[in-house]
C-alpha cells in the first residue's frame, strides 16, 4: 500500500534488541504489506535481518550510530544526537515516517519525542497511558503510567485532560469518569499535595468523580485514573508481577495431578481469554499523549510479537487521526482558558 | 486457659462492624478457649452478641462510648479519648490484655497505639508490614504498607530495619534481602529523595541489595521491600483489585460451558490453594511494627473469619515474644549508633 508512509521502529530498544525488534518489525511488514524503517547501527541491524525470514517484507535500515542504555541519564541522552531514538523521532518530524515505535528507555522516548516532535498547546509534558482490563469489561486508563516521575498539580490536570480525551478516543465513551488515585475515597486522605490536585481537577472541564483507591484500577468504577508516573509505574509493575506469580502458582498446582491436568485442558479457552486480556504483549504498546505526532512506547521486555502489536497500535493511532482529535479538543480547552485569564 | 491474658478486639472497626467483629471474636474465643474483650458501646455490642451463637465462648464487653470513622481527621481522632481504639490500646498498656486487634481506621490505630503503647527506642513511627505470597514460595514483606503516608529518608531506614527483623522473625531467614521500591534497578532512577534513601540504606546494618521494581513484590528476588505508606497502600490495593478481577474473569469464563465447568471442578484444589495464598482474610491482620506492645491491624473489609485470623496473628505475636525480640535487636542497633554519634 504505497499511499501509506512507513512506520519507524527503534531496532535497538528493550531487553531483547536488536533481534526481537527486527523480527517483530519484519513480521508486521510482511503481514500488513506496509513498510517499516529499522533504525539502528547498520551492521548490527543487518546481522539481525540476516537471521530473520523476511520473505519480501518491505523493510529498510535507517542508520543511527548511537544507542541509549537504560542507565543513561538525561544529559547523556540529550547528547546522543545520533541515537536510534533521536533518528526515529526525526523521521516522523520530517515527514518520512507516520509514527515511531520503541521498546527502549521510556524517559528518553518521552524527553526526545517532546523536543523533536513537539507538544500540543496546553501540554507541558507528554504522558504515558496504560489501558487496563477490568471487571465487567472495557478498559480503565491509568495516566501517567511512568513517563513523569515527579509532578506538580498542574501536570496532574494535564494528565487528567489527556486521559479523558484518550479514553473517549480509545473506548468510545462520551463522558469518561476521571478519578484521582489515592489511599482512600475521602478527600482528606493522601496529603496536602493530592488535596490540591483534587481541587484543581474538580474545576477542570472533565467528568471528575473524586478519589479512588488502588483496587479501582480494576473495579470498573472509573474510566481514567490519574497519578504521577512514579506511582503509575509501581502500580503497573506490581500488577505485572502479581499476574506472573498467579500464572506460576496455577501451573505448579496443575502439574501435581492427572485430574488437574485434564481440568486445565478443559479450561484452556478460559485461560487463553484471561492471558489475552492480561498480557501486555497482546497490547504491544501505547502512544505517548500530548505529542504532535505518533510515538508508541512498547514494553522493555518486548519480544517480536509485542513489537508487531506495538506497530499495529501506531498504525491505528495514525489511521484514526488520534493525535489530531485529542489535540483539537485540548487546544480548544486551552484557548478557552487563555481567554478567561 | 486462665494463665493467658485476654486479647482485646475493637468491636467497632471496619466496614462490617460491629456484627462481623463480634462474630469473629466469639468464634476465636470458642475455638481457642481464650478470652476476648469486645471493646465498643455496650448496648451496640450487646445487640450483636445477641445475634451470635456464643456457646460458652469467653467474651466480655469493655465499654467505649465513642467510635472513630474513616473520615475522621487526626485532631478528631485524638480528642475521642473514649473511642474503641483508645480504650483497646489502654487495656494492653495497663496489662489487662496481651494484644489489641482492630479493623478500623489504620491511621488512628497507628497514631493512638504509638501514643498509648509507646514506641521502642530508635523508632519514630510504627510501620505496617504486609507479608505477600510470591513465586517460588515464602513471603516478601512490604513495609510500610500504609501507616505513614509522607516519610523522610530516616523513616525509610527505620522501616527497613523493622522489616528486616520482622522478616527474620516471621520467615526464619537469617539474612533477609532488603530492597528499596523504585521504578528501575539503576540507582539513578526514582528521583533525588529515593537516591538519598538508597545511600542511607547502604550504610544501615541490614542486608540491603539495592533498588527493585514493582514486579519484585512477587518475584522472590528479595525478602523485604521498603517504600512509603502511600506507595505501599497503592501497591497492596492494586494487587487486591487485580486478584479480584482475575477471579471474576475466570468465573465468567467457566460459566460459559459445561466442559469448562467440569474442568474447573477438577482444578478446584488448585484454585483453593491459590485463594488460600492470595486471600487477605486467610492472613487476617498484621502487627504494627515498632510498638512496645502487640497491636494488630486487620483489613477494613474484614468479615468474621478475617477477624478470627487476625486474633490468631495477635496470639502468635504475643506467645512468640515478637515485640521483645524485634525491640531487643533494634535497641541494640540504636545504642551502637548513639555511641558512634
Amino acid at each position: 500500500m504505497s499511499d501509506h508512509l512507513p512506520l519507524a521502529l527503534d531496532a535497538m530498544g528493550g531487553d531483547h534488541a536488536p533481534l526481537e525488534c527486527v523480527k517483530g518489525g519484519v513480521d508486521y511488514a510482511r503481514r500488513t504489506g506496509r513498510k517499516v524503517l529499522l533504525v539502528g547501527p547498520e551492521n548490527v541491524v543487518r546481522r539481525s535481518l540476516d537471521q530473520t525470514w523476511t520473505n519480501g517484507a518491505s523493510v529498510e535500515i535507517v542508520p543511527a550510530s548511537q544507542v541509549i542504555g537504560f542507565e543513561d541519564k538525561l544529559t547523556a541522552i540529550r547528547s546522543k544526537r545520533d541515537s536510534s531514538i533521536h533518528v526515529g523521532a526525526r523521521l516522523v518530524r520530517d515527514g518520512l515516517a507516520s509514527g515511531f515505535v520503541s521498546a527502549g528507555h521510556t524517559g528518553a522516548m518521552m524527553a526526545m519525542c517532546k523536543v523533536i516532535m513537539g507538544v500540543i498547546a496546553g501540554v507541558d509534558r507528554p504522558a504515558l497511558p496504560a489501558p487496563l482490563p477490568r471487571r465487567g469489561g472495557g478498559k480503565t486508563v491509568l495516566v501517567d503510567a511512568g513517563a513523569n516521575l515527579e509532578c506538580k498539580p498542574e501536570h496532574f490536570r494535564q494528565f487528567a485532560v489527556m486521559g479523558y480525551h484518550y479514553s473517549r478516543w480509545l473506548c468510545g465513551i462520551t463522558e469518561p469518569r476521571v478519578a484521582l488515585l489515592s489511599v482512600g475515597e475521602e478527600e482528606s486522605k493522601g496529603g496536602e499535595a493530592l488535596q490540591t490536585v483534587a481541587r484543581i481537577l474538580r474545576h477542570a472541564d472533565i467528568n471528575f468523580i473524586g478519589n479512588v483507591e488502588g483496587t479501582d484500577l480494576y473495579s470498573g468504577r472509573c474510566d481514567v485514573v490519574v497519578c504521577d508516573g512514579f506511582v503509575g509505574n509501581i502500580a503497573l509493575k506490581v500488577s505485572e508481577g502479581l499476574g506472573e506469580a498467579i500464572v506460576e502458582l496455577l501451573r505448579e498446582g496443575v502439574r501435581q495431578g492427572a485430574l488437574r491436568r485434564l481440568g486445565a485442558l478443559a479450561m484452556r479457552p478460559v485461560f487463553r481469554t484471561l492471558k489475552k486480556r492480561m498480557d501486555y504483549a497482546e497490547y504491544g504498546g501505547v502512544p505517548l499523549l500530548g505529542l504532535r505526532r505518533v510515538a508508541v512506547v512498547a514494553h522493555g521486555r518486548s519480544h517480536a510479537k509485542a513489537i508487531r502489536n506495538a506497530l499495529h497500535q501506531a498504525e491505528i493511532a495514525v489511521d484514526s487521526g488520534m493525535v489530531e482529535k485529542i489535540a483539537a479538543q485540548i487546544e480548544r480547552l486551552h484557548q478557552a482558558e487563555q481567554q478567561i485569564l
